[in-house]
């Protein structure tokens, strides 16, 4: 039988019933490859001998080889048979996936609810619109926009991000000051290379605050110091005494912490860019997201010229259109668009127009009105679901995001117990504590949850079962 | 009338006959932001006012004014009136489209035929195929893999390239060793930083080769050492004595020389990277069109360890597309992945998925097959002509890519004086010279001829114009 019973993880799918018995060993193939049942590399039999294995047809076998090596679980070569394609491994989770933004994943084993922020709903993607859109650039495209692109990015994108931003996030937004870039994260690697270039050789991050950030410019050879944030935001001293000319922060909806800036904080901020001829990375990761009011202006208003800002359609579309913009001041200006020239050239042109066409055709707007419905609704959900059955479990921090800091009493505590009935509940959640230095000791647990992936009732359900452990145990 | 007399410029337009009027406005005012005669940051008279002045209705007006806000030549705000958007300027022309890749303007005032090599055809871009698998992918993709990204790129496409390469190149391509890149001007940037963290201080780049290679790998903070390429390739006496321990290279089609490195070159080279423990990166930028025989297999398939191997679609579909691909040897992979994700998280999702597609569904072959058929008609029409028009012209190089080198023999010099009748012919050419150290100085012309993104007979145009310019002159 020469290692033939590794196949016997197919039987079960040959014996479904026959009008599925295709779709379920593909199924089967699939799920053996992703968990590495079967390891890349390997052989497979061929479709003669396993359709006689497994009873089944020599066709069904086939067509499975051929819509699997499609996919890339598979590969087979020139009449060198078929065998399990590497690629196919399920792909390490890169860090960025324990952080902000990170990728909370449904489908590990035992976990019923993940409550790990960072990622927007991605079944709210705009499919529909983001189609039609692409039809019409394909359409009416001039041939030569297909050529080596403006580093800069589509000039009609870039009038309309500018517009769009001036709008709704109250940013002074010149066109010729704006860059389009692959999110977020290039932003700041754009970023910390041109601060590099002008002498700079640390910068400052916020305490708590998105480990990412300092990631980022720790691979453009920066040093990171990290800040404390306090309930107005970055405090000043530190900052004062730190040393660094430069700091990344999120004052629209402090990361993780929830807060918003108080105006004397954001003035003072300001004061010490300008007094130390210093820059400040506004990361406005959510503030498209505001529920109990309009949101505040992005900081960038305030001082164009010292302010970058940087914003991403992740999480207002798809993290996976990789497609941001920042804005920067003229002194940087240069710098930063002759590293996005050396980094990649620039942006793919035909998602730069049809997110162009989505945004002054209105259907951008829309989305965002969409979204914010959703994401306002589920975190009504999680406070109600928070007060049900976690009672005494405060929420702090401005109505606004994808996440909120809650405060859960020591009667549930200590912490490491609390988190072994989340984990033991199948419930994933992250600690305030993962994200920075401070550690109050008052026996309470502090959680930061992601809940617009989620739906209402995942919400409610994932919040109960950890509250059914106190109840069981 | 207070600077009104600026608007006369649209007068024309308004005498247009009624049922174009509208569209001869919009395209009256779009050219005058485009050329600047309308300067960034001008506002417009209301709609009224510039109705009245221009003796059309108001509606026509306000239709232009909303129109070219939507395409971003104009910026409204709220309630402040309408004003001309710097991002509608024609941008700035990045470096790179003096280079290889470059990109020839047909459009340029007075200029007839632009020969400047490294554009494509940019109107064989497969729209409808490219479009048809966009509306697959959007139709099937699971949500799930709307969200980050693994930095190497999508599985099913890695696994589709890896095939293809192996097939089409002849390169040993794992997966797994495969990092999805925004073209090969990321693939330099990402090794470039790699190298640097392994304590390189220097990179060869071949003279004559592409200023952008040196330009790219300086940007990393590298040093360049230019080395002397000879008909059989890079010369051995002064790599070794150069001291750099990592170079670039093109060896299928030696850029500009066209040359295809000797079979002893190519072994050598490799000698040489596994002696200084180096690396070799190999930019295989037109690889896929040869006119004569079937391509010589890629440098990377002689030692995958010691070879870095980098291809797009730049050629082959469009440079805009900004999608490329890298193989890397074991020991360079972590820190090429982990670059590559601080640089952008990995790029876009969708046309990753799009181009798998692409390539599993065959369509990208038929793509391959048509832009060989259409380039090497073009080769033979440039041959004809230079034979025909400007006699005693001998082209030099392998019968591949996208361009030729062409020795103009010395009763058409000397080069200057050739190169002063082109232009006076309306024709832009490039010299060898431009792309290297060395001056023959034989009275002969060598000029780098690009023609794949020209017709036939807008290639026999351009060498006819110049020879008339010999006639006539």
């Amino acid at each position: 039988m020469d290692g033939r019973p590794a196949w016997e993880l197919l039987l079960p799918a040959a014996a479904a019933p026959a009008r599925r018995r295709g779709r379920a060993l593909r199924e089967a193939l699939r799920d053996a490859v992703r968990t590495g049942r079967l390891a890349a590399g390997t052989r497979l039999p061929s479709s003669r001998e396993l359709a006689a294995d497994l009873g089944v047809s020599r066709g069904l076998v086939t067509e499975a080889y051929e819509q699997l090596t499609a996919e890339g679980y598979l590969r087979s070569g020139r009449g060198s048979g078929t065998w399990v394609g590497g690629a196919a491994r399920a792909p390490a989770a890169p860090a960025v996936r324990d952080l902000a933004p990170g990728a909370p994943d449904r489908a590990g084993a035992g976990v019923r609810v993940d409550f790990r922020p960072g990622t927007p709903d991605l079944s709210l993607f705009p499919r529909a619109a983001w189609g039609a859109a692409q039809r019409v650039v394909l359409a009416e495209l001039a041939h030569r926009r297909l050529g080596y692109p403006d580093p800069r990015g589509l000039p009609e994108l870039r009038g309309a991000l500018a517009a769009l931003l001036a709008r709704r996030r109250g940013v002074v937004a010149d066109p010729e000051r704006l860059v389009v870039c692959s999110g977020v994260a290039q932003a700041a690697t754009l970023l910390g290379h041109a601060l590099r270039a002008r002498g700079h050789t640390s910068v400052g991050v916020e305490d708590p605050g998105s480990p990412e950030h300092a990631r980022l410019f720790a691979a453009t050879g920066l040093d990171t110091v990290w800040l404390p944030v306090d309930a107005d935001g970055l405090e000043p001293g530190p900052l004062a005494g730190s040393g660094v000319r430069a700091v990344v922060v999120t004052p629209s909806h402090q990361f993780p912490s929830g807060i918003g800036y108080a105006a004397h904080r954001r003035a003072g901020l300001l004061d010490w860019a300008r007094a130390v001829d210093g820059f400040v990375l506004e990361d406005d990761y959510d503030g498209d997201f505001r529920y109990d009011r309009a949101p505040v202006g992005a900081l960038q208003g305030l001082d164009p010229e010292r302010v970058v800002y940087a914003g991403s359609v992740s999480k207002s579309l798809a993290p996976g259109l990789r497609l941001g913009w920042m804005l920067l001041p003229d002194a940087l200006l240069d710098e930063v668009v002759e590293r996005k020239r050396t980094a990649d050239l620039g942006n793919t042109v035909l998602d730069q127009a049809v997110l162009a066409r989505l945004v002054t055709s209105g259907g951008y707007d829309r989305q965002l009105r969409r979204c914010q419905r959703a994401y306002r609704a589920r975190r009504d959900a999680l406070v109600a679901a928070l007060t049900t059955y976690l009672p005494g479990t405060e929420v702090s921090g401005i109505a606004a995001g994808l996440h909120v800091i809650a405060r859960v009493p020591p009667v549930f505590g200590p912490p490491e117990r609390f988190l072994a009935r989340a984990r033991a509940a199948g419930v994933v959640v992250r600690t305030l504590e993962e994200y920075g230095t401070a550690r109050p000791g008052d026996g309470a647990v502090r959680l930061v949850i992601g809940y617009a992936h989620l739906t209402p009732a995942e919400i409610a359900r994932g919040v109960a079962a950890v509250a059914a452990e106190y109840v069981g145990g």
